[in-house]
């Protein structure tokens, strides 16, 4: 497999979905903000796991496409919204003007609820034009991890948890629900898409949880020991801002250690998918060996 | 039929269902804000018609809950983020604090966004425990009337029109998605619940679009007729907002007259479903004929 080919194929089929399902319409507005800004330089992480897994699994990955988009969606409604000047008031993103600096504040929320609800949309209309129950399983798995049990309880918490040092459970359930939930409910839709039993759910929930905590203490461990120009934004911003990270609560020692075990640990679990699932294993390895 | 009693046992069924989606788990701050302010002193206008739409077709109402539960939750989100600061700035509603003066900016948001996500969980929780596509295609229709072709983009042109007099479409539009949309959507879902055909899902559509449009005109006659006490909120603050109405842009009169016309047809139009739609016939009268 010529990797980076399959990859940028990938990439490109998603971008094309994103942007017919963002075809402005009236008002343009709320199609253009989230086009312009929230989906600018994005890694496309879980519309590429969600395909992925569900080829893992043995289906085909066209049949995921749509809800790649829609995960894609509630992402990056969650980036516009946490972007907000009454959440972590970021002017920046990806080195542009995040949504709300670009457009207003208005309508920075008004684009994130509309990509959360046009995420959902997506999800139920592939439900019902495809007539199969189990496109309905793949939006209640993604939407019990984006809500507050997931996401947004974690969103929750970490604010409720800045300018004091976090404790280890407390981090724990942050990185779990802010990173972890969405890759975990990016595999197991893609999974349930593919027809996967539930001992295989029951694998990628495992695959998932474990690849979010590496790819997390990774960004904590690259915050510390990267350069600004390697990792493309402030080097030391967390300690700076007053967040508690894995390195701060566990130590750079144990973070290094915690973050190669659960590393070596995806990937043997993603092996045993063999063929089929060799894209998946290769971009997970990228991804959590990443250096920016 | 004794209606009142009837109208308060549903009411009561809703408040039991909504305490139960919203029965604070950890954090409790997301489950606490939403309870506490966001459904204060509401009417449980669009989860009694949900019901009231599925029985009219000759359904279950109970088997219409979970969703009408789900569609007061989505309601209730488009409130506590139409109130921030950055939008309508509102800092009471109903006589209480919103729910960003009540807790907080930040938490408001994250509230909004909870209800939202949380709404579709429900219903998509139900279709696959009901194991029927029928509700999947419930939930379709919810979405899309609630979202950027709904009452999201009214809300954006909404926004984009203040401070200018909308013109005759414009304001349509704005009365069509923001008012009418969840009504359709309520009505809509509960007749595909119930199990109706395409010709009356139509005549559903066209009842909730004329009752929707019948009922902000009421809303914008009463801003200008009705005396504060009895109105529960200032009179003329629509005026004094410089905000376009059904009679700014109309006339008195116009206003009137339509009012009349669109309340006589959805009363005619309801009265076909017979005894089936007793309860729902009879508590449109009454929301179209509201003093206050």
């Amino acid at each position: 497999m010529d990797f980076e080919k399959v990859l940028n194929e990938k990439i490109e089929l998603i971008n094309e979905g994103l942007k017919n399902y963002l075809k402005p319409k009236y008002p343009p507005l709320i199609y253009q903000a989230p086009r312009d800004r929230g989906f600018a330089g994005a890694t496309r992480l879980r519309p590429l796991l969600l395909p992925g897994a569900c080829e893992a699994v043995g289906g085909n990955p066209a049949d995921a496409l749509g809800f790649a988009c829609a995960i894609e969606m509630i992402h990056t409604y969650t980036l516009i919204h946490d972007d907000l000047p009454a959440m972590d008031n970021d002017d920046f993103r990806r080195g542009k003007p995040t949504c709300h600096k670009a457009f207003s504040e208005d309508i920075a929320i008004l684009a994130g609820d509309g990509l959360l609800n046009l995420g959902f949309e997506t999800m139920l209309s592939e439900a019902v034009s495809r007539g199969d129950l189990k496109y309905t399983k793949a939006a209640l798995t993604i939407g019990e991890l984006c809500g507050v049990r997931g996401t947004i309880g974690g969103q929750v918490v970490d604010l409720l948890s800045e300018e004091k040092k976090a404790d280890e459970e407390t981090l724990l359930y942050i990185h779990k629900t802010k990173t972890a939930a969405l890759i975990q409910a990016a595999l197991k839709a893609g999974a349930v898409i593919g027809g996967a039993d539930s001992e295989t759910l029951s694998a990628l929930d495992e695959i998932g949880y474990k690849m979010g905590i590496a790819f997390q203490i990774k960004d904590d461990i690259l915050d510390i020991t990267s350069t600004t120009e390697v990792l493309g934004k402030p080097v030391g911003s967390d300690d700076k801002n007053g967040k508690s990270t894995y390195v701060s609560v566990f130590g750079f020692e144990r973070a290094n250690e915690d973050y190669l075990r659960l590393s070596e640990e995806v990937c043997g679990l993603l092996e045993k998918f063999g063929e089929k699932g060799a894209f998946l294993c290769e971009y997970a390895k990228r991804l959590i060996n990443r250096v920016n």
